[in-house]
């Protein structure tokens, strides 16, 4: 009697840590969120999910954008800035926008002071990351251990064989930040770009990117620039666009919270949701009516019109 | 001993407690399915995912299409109808073409007659939903409470900032319906369209939709009209297609089952996956050929061939 | 109190049975992935994840691609191959690119050597999977039994009905594989395709695909030819390419393990993802400035160029 007492008592001890360990297992996935050049319309992306599903059925695999313009590590780097708050701590995001695979730069997992894990090459993709997030530790990827098993003749699709395979390792707990590699200096390769800046009462900054579905023309000037030169919601701004320091746009339009602030066809300054200061056209796009695009040749001035 | 027995009765009770807990938790998300006019080239959806993805790992988050063209509310309006009775009751929509987004339109969740809740402004995308699937009941979102934290400052991307956040916590079931904010009038905006009608031995209707991929025409006639007027396979249909009231297209083909029923190049009628009368050419582009496109300006007639 | 004892031991046994079941059940579900001609502007898509969520909210849905070019079923037996052996065995793929929809084209799952499973018309998109992993068996899909009920109707949405469906339910454990209909012979249609030879010191081959976000060019000569060539890294080769027999493009241009091996403009060879002679020009479009496309029509010769 009391032996089977004790015997049910160890047996249901073995069962509920062996049933917790599973729970625990089955929920330990953090998203991995992947962003490439690739395009979707062949199945590199899909290799590259197909190697992270191999590697745990239980992982969560989301897009950021395959769209990114082919070789266009700005933009990379922007995409990455603009989401990468929205997803939780602990979120894994694989970047492979990558014109030098298979030659030396580094494959890197850089870990922001937020929490936040990046997997890419260390080629300009992390500028603006390291900036807004702060870089808490770098390691270099060592891809004796980090490479998906069989794929060693391969030197063109780093994207599938190194960074899906060990994103979706460390975003599934198979390895911690620790077992990528050695850590590395805290530095990365960056992307030179102008910063915002006030003179007197303008305001200069650049157009980083367009809101290309819309045509909204983002700039780099934010709002905490704006409050200093005392702009508020239904204030008329002046606005330069200049392409390599020719003017390419002038126009004075209202500063409102949304679109539909102004009636449709007129042009609009408002925050985007980043809380940039944006130019936009009610239900038209402005780059496409104004011929403005996105770069570093773009610069642009702003100032509040007296009343 | 009779205590141990006890204690251990007691444990394993709360044992028992916990990890059904544990496993209802796990297994109570409905599909939270996101339609926008974003597209997929910017970091937008992904944003979205990301605070939905915030609000419980478990979710479950699929796209309807973000290839919405930008403001046509009309067509996420036909997307959500063509689709959603293939989700199952408890799936969750969130459907985000905004035009005038930050303005007066209302944020609402409706819930269908069949248990689909659909999470969307209140500017018409509503018109198609309400017909087929029913209207429940309608709450306003109390955005003082379904909010993502921190977003108060944003005002052009509640997509992100309140109908993704709000549309995962209910498909998680972190709210209840309920919970998303009062009840209001079962009434929505709506888009006016000419519902198609038999006169005669005529049947008359509009193009609300083009098969893009492929350049079917489809038309808004459906199966049980075409019963009425007595058309069965193999059947010759007259069909005549206006636009604006002048005569676009006139010509005579078979009513068929599928396309490989007429030799390729061949134009057909047959009815779409939705069951509604369509137009195509075998192996080609019906709507290329024939420059016939689709909205408001366009109608069809439709009468049976005497043989 | 001996009774007690008892009571709690067969409780915990059934609760212990019950929970491993459910845990069991939550954990069996292998990967769906999904290949179409349909493209994302539409919701065909997500009328197929529709349906196969619904077999089980536990399924892990996947796109491989579903921008296949309308009615390519070359293309899309290209893909399968690309990408299956990267998702792990047991994983399930639904493609339908199918212009034979509702003709007299067998529906079929095919389960390879490897363990994979391919639900699809066959029409020809199992050319180059039953050469690559191989047929283990070939089941026709009993239509009566496993197709969405009440879908009976429609004659144009296989996808949807028949194959999503089926997928999802093999996939999930729902049915197995003898559950899908009747054992048929193991062979399948074929796409007819020049394979890859060596005649004398020349291989001959074709372009089967172009890698088309970076215009680099494939060809379906492997790396088992080259060497037995004798071909090395660093090696110049002779390359020609041919149009219906005319020499569309000829040049000579070094054998690299990757883009950045050679400077930027300049034209290189190298062995692409899938371990196959590929032409590509470092950080350019080798199809766009040389008008090189793939398809039967285009052939290709590489010989060494003796140093």
């Amino acid at each position: 009697m009391e032996k089977r007492v004790r015997l049910l008592g160890i047996l249901f001890l073995i069962v509920t840590i062996f049933s917790f360990t599973i729970l625990a297992e089955a929920k330990s996935s953090n998203a991995l969120v992947i962003q490439t050049d690739f395009g979707v319309k062949d199945g590199a992306v899909s290799a590259m999910k197909g190697v992270a599903f191999g590697v745990d059925p239980e992982i969560k695999i989301f897009d950021l954008t395959q769209e990114i313009p082919a070789y266009n590590i700005w933009e990379a780097a922007y995409r990455l800035m603009q989401t990468s708050s929205y997803w939780p701590k602990g979120t894994v995001f694989v970047s492979v926008v990558d014109p030098g695979v298979g030659t030396e730069r580094k494959s890197i997992v850089l870990k922001t002071k937020t929490g936040h894990y990046f997997v890419t090459p260390d080629n300009g993709t992390m500028t603006l990351i390291a900036e807004t997030m702060g870089i808490d530790q770098i390691r270099e990827i060592d891809e004796n251990i980090n490479r998906l098993p069989g794929s060693k003749e391969s030197y063109t699709f780093f994207g599938r064989d190194v960074y899906a395979y060990t994103g979706a390792r460390l975003a599934t707990g198979k390895i911690s930040f620790e077992q990528v590699g050695p850590i590395i200096k805290p530095t990365i390769v960056k992307i030179q770009y102008q910063k915002p800046s006030i003179i007197g009462s303008t305001a200069l900054g650049t157009v980083p990117i367009l809101d290309i579905q819309y045509g909204n023309v983002w700039t780099n000037i934010n709002k905490d620039m704006l409050d200093k030169l005392g702009v508020k919601v239904n204030d008329i701004l002046k606005v330069q666009i200049f392409k390599d320091g020719q003017l390419a746009y002038e126009g004075e339009m209202l500063f409102v919270n949304t679109f539909g602030d102004v009636p449709e066809g007129k042009p609009l300054a408002y925050y985007n949701s980043l809380m940039d200061l944006s130019f936009a056209i009610n239900m038209d796009s402005f780059s496409s009516l104004h011929k403005i695009y996105a770069g570093p040749e773009w610069s642009v001035t702003v100032e509040k019109v007296k009343k």
